[in-house]
């Protein structure tokens, strides 16, 4: 039978498009971007036309992209090069309690350097506040980094109004946006952020590309030092094939944007059906009406996560719990929350994605209702 | 007329092998190496296949590999990582004139941090001499690194015998391989390096992926913090893919190694033909005996090497010296080198590859007979 895939949140498959875009770049154009000659013009101007596809998805100028190794990369490269940059101006970042890893433990880091970090906490559906993150201001405070919408639950965070705040402080601001790219229109003049994080594979380009949206004018210490790639602002050899993927993936989710109308029935389709088949069984987390279109968190009350999709292995999602020599312990996120242990302990995160079907829906259903 | 690439220093075509090693991972196994669903698992199993194959080559264990986004991500994940870990041991690191930008400008940053750098330099064929490195060790030293071979003159330095140095004296030895592997067979062991940098797109994969030796036991702090990816030493999704593709290129690296004796001769076919044409018009830099043997740095006399590339257009190569307002920059290799204005600002690299043939060497000589 087949398998069904709803994980995309973790990962999404590489769009077809995006595939035949990359493949030229497989057999030619191979010469260095940095080369003079007729091979390394080609991979100069293919990467540059990647560079304005990314930055028409943004509303934002070509030169105001970086391509990054990922997500992660993205994200050190600013909490790191913000702290390098003005620790003389103050020490002091605030984040939040429900930040991914390539936030936290950069952060905590920068703490070992002596940055103070203020970790602002979330209500129960995981969004943000932004009068907590005014209230955390000081005159130290030299960066304002919120995620744009959270990974597990799908919260969507209110970033325009901490753009603002922002703004009005004189503070940098950065979002994480790797899971709302490409799922929500994004404008970051709308958004008032300075700095934006792109993660390649969470919208359909491969695992290894990612940018950085930096605004014009942000001069900041760069995390790879070496020849004057990207600016100045991050050296490597340019990764020709990958970044024209990305290039490639973000004209298509331009394109594909009124796609996600549909993933929103169909998730919204998902939820029905699961509340009729486990009742009072299941419960979901986060409030359904400001999260991403394609997240839905659930708990499976008096289970335990990980062992449920074990019972399912033809059902790809997540668990948000890790279960260690017998104890549960919870994810940061849902604790934040303040999800209890007796439901965060069932938690699954299912994701959906550009080619879920509504059989994949019906047949994930049943998967789960004749075996848990 | 066919075009002629001999700038393989720069960068290399993707081998068709690569390719079809690749091409598999655009289709399928997309998801997330951290997931424990069906299409996690085997992407995990892609990435720990290719770290394999990765260390077979350099004859360590696989967990000594770890995969970065190239070069430059790797040089300064090592420079950063032990000047980060090792401060309170000491802030002397040894290196060279000649290394590649991204050893020299981590180094830069690393004194604007408290570092300080002694940079040895070579002598006329581009050498360090061990005894300099010697010299240069200071009760402070945390770290010496030196390049395995030269990016513009092909020079290989006695990394062996710096490496006994350095294990004599008990500091960190980094090497910067780049240019060598898979040009040169290399045994970390034999080598006696701590830390061992490999780029992709030398090796005929792509550009955008790299990989690093770290010897067991051995702990840095991170460049990426983030999840616990790559034995919690490098965060970031793993680039599944490309890391297929370097861990195919480096098994096919290690098959080819005869095919560089063919690449040799070629080579110094290539600079018989050239003194026959050019006289006493063209010198080599270095010594054709102490280099590696794909590379070829000819100046020719009284020319800009800028000019001449540009009067070949059908001639992929690099020149050793930029042209800027009217005035010739010799780059810091030749410089060290001690090499004359007058001769350097005629330089041209040649660098030949697995795929050049002698009629492609041909013609390039009856390009540059018939233009300069």
């Amino acid at each position: 039978m087949k398998k069904v895939y709803l994980d995309y949140n973790a990962s999404t498959p590489i769009a077809s498009e995006v595939r035949e875009a990359m493949l030229p770049f497989f057999e030619s154009h191979y010469g260095n971007p940095s080369a003079m000659h007729f091979e390394g013009i080609q991979a100069k101007q293919a990467v540059e036309n990647a560079r304005k596809q990314v930055a028409s998805l943004l509303q934002c100028q070509p030169n105001e992209i970086i391509f990054t190794s990922g997500g992660s990369e993205s994200n050190n490269h600013v909490l790191k090069g913000v702290f390098t940059t003005f620790r003389n101006k103050g020490n002091h970042i605030i984040t939040t309690t429900i930040e991914h890893p390539a936030i936290m433990n950069p952060c905590r880091f920068l703490e070992s350097l002596g940055a103070k970090v203020t970790y602002v906490t979330v209500d129960q559906n995981g969004k943000i506040n932004p009068n907590d993150i005014k209230n955390a201001i000081t005159e130290e405070t030299i960066l304002i980094t919120v995620m744009h919408s959270n990974n597990e639950v799908g919260t969507v965070q209110p970033i325009r109004e901490i753009g603002r705040l922002a703004k009005k402080h004189d503070i940098l601001f950065h979002t994480d946006a790797s899971q709302s790219v490409g799922k929500i229109p994004m404008d970051v003049n709308d958004l008032k952020v300075d700095f934006l994080t792109i993660a390649g594979h969470k919208l359909y380009a491969p695992k290894g590309i990612g940018a950085l949206y930096i605004r014009g004018g942000i001069e900041i210490e760069p995390l790879m030092h070496g020849a004057g790639h990207e600016g100045g602002r991050r050296a490597g050899t340019e990764n020709v094939v990958l970044a024209v993927g990305l290039g490639e993936a973000c004209e298509l989710a331009n394109k594909s944007m009124p796609r996600n109308e549909d993933i929103l029935k169909l998730r919204n389709y998902f939820w029905d059906q699961l509340q009729k088949n486990f009742n009072e069984n299941i419960v979901v987390n986060g409030n359904l009406k400001g999260i991403l279109p394609n997240t839905l968190n659930v708990s499976f009350l008096g289970k335990i996560g990980e062992e449920v999709l074990a019972q399912v292995p033809d059902l790809a999602a997540s668990t948000g719990s890790a279960c260690h020599s017998g104890k549960v312990m919870l994810s940061p996120v849902l604790k934040a929350m303040g999800i209890t242990e007796h439901v965060g302990k069932g938690t699954i995160r299912f994701s959906l994605g550009r080619y879920t079907t509504k059989e994949e829906i019906d047949r994930a259903i049943y998967l789960l209702r004749t075996t848990v």
